[in-house]
């Protein structure tokens, strides 16, 4: 019977399905897949590539397979996906979008989104604590205002925003104000002065960019320094950064842990 | 990388599908994908559990994501997918059903029905010709019908049939003459008297069914005895004619040869 079957699907498996256009370059297939088996679960991931202007008529209906449990969207689907939850959890209702649908026993869908707390997650698995700590974050678009979300859970004493476009700013700082009303707020230009953490969430540094994300030449070693850049690995802000002797947390960290979070999310109840 | 992530799915991955209700003792997930593999594919064949009163509203948005490539059905699909193909190869024209259906490079799907054809494959595979040889077959429901084309189109010289409806029967007998006028086809109560080779498509022999599908007590050892049953895999008559000398050929084995055309169909254009 070995020598003429696989060992990682059979009629039992749950499936689960990264949802984008294009689909080829996702990652998470073979991650969340890896992370479910870790885990001892008969389930795998699977890439589903649905044109954009075919999700809102064939998405419901993808739903309706019955061992399907849960979906990851990427680009360009984690605003509209939305709709297809008919409940959110606390970050999604906060940012108005999701990245992962999972279905409850009884058959209805949830959704939430885990980039912010792939973030945190990261920094608890370095040992840094973000609670009572004083942070730059830099770059408040679709993971970074997840980001912003999910470390003001952390209840950080201080957090000093930036984004290009100010109104965003606003925005995210009165989400700060209401998530954690005894984190102080300040927005404006990025810089590293009395901070403890700096996160990178903006696309300044991202592949052949040679760019740091904020005017400085030098950085205090006591300061944690993220980059939520996955490609290249070392951006320039972190290779700063290291020569400066700081700790650094990559994009990949981000990564591993929003997969760990999603796979949490999906197999708990 | 290697070590948080698993080696059979990507983002490139394609994407097939078996579809049942219900769908966890299906065995074609671990096989197909075995198959598959073994050819270097980059595709995996997933289970999908669909309603029965679902089917007809779900497929053919299920058939628009864009990296599904092809379908296998089973219970209790195998007439009801018919409608979905755009077209349909010679044998499922003939008999009005299909369990497979693949996706052309323009988007169209096009359907066949394999049952027959794997049975064929199972006795190519021994090196016993069915071509001039006289045969009698038992059976002629979903799988039996197939059985009976497949091996009309192999042109044996005899053709004798029996199925407990005799209507059904009398159809695949003008579908024989139809598809191999030279074939001669007998009707009439099963015996393995003037045969070369015995072939039951019956249920008669199942699970824990001890009954042979023919009033025998002996067989020639010259006979070669084929029986579609997987469970068990020695059936009353397959223990028989071992027993009494005679080569058999096995459910498992047309399995076996119906993933291998299967997958022969899906990856030829």
């Amino acid at each position: 019977m070995v020598m003429d079957q696989v060992d990682f699907i059979n009629g039992k498996t749950r499936v689960y399905g990264i949802v984008g256009d294009p689909i080829e370059q996702v990652r998470s297939p073979e991650m969340v897949t890896w992370e479910m088996h870790k885990r001892h679960h008969n389930a795998v991931l699977i890439p589903m590539h649905i044109a954009r202007d075919e999700f809102d008529s064939v998405m419901p209906d993808i739903m309706r397979m019955r061992n399907l449990d849960g979906l990851i969207f990427t680009i360009p689907f984690k605003a509209k996906a939305i709709a297809l939850a008919r409940s959110l959890g606390p970050q999604a209702t906060q940012i108005g979008a999701i990245n992962a649908l999972k279905k409850h026993s009884n058959g209805e869908w949830s959704g939430e989104i885990f980039d912010g707390m792939g973030c945190v997650e990261a920094f608890k698995r370095r040992g840094i604590p973000i609670q009572g700590k004083r942070l730059q974050l830099i770059g408040l678009g679709g993971a970074g205002s997840a980001i912003c979300v999910a470390l003001a859970y952390e209840k950080p004493k201080l957090m000093r925003l930036f984004d290009i476009n100010p109104q965003t700013t606003q925005r995210l700082a009165k989400m700060v104000n209401t998530i954690s009303p005894e984190t102080v707020v300040e927005v404006g230009l990025p810089h590293a002065e009395g901070i403890d953490i700096l996160l990178n969430a903006s696309p300044v540094g991202m592949l052949s960019d040679s760019r740091l994300p904020l005017d400085i030449e030098k950085l205090r070693k006591e300061l944690v320094v993220f980059d939520a850049i996955v490609m290249p690995e070392n951006t320039p802000l972190l290779t700063l950064a290291q020569n400066c002797g700081c700790e650094v947390v990559r994009g990949r960290e981000m990564m591993l842990g929003q997969i760990s979070k999603i796979v949490d999310y999906f197999f708990t109840s």
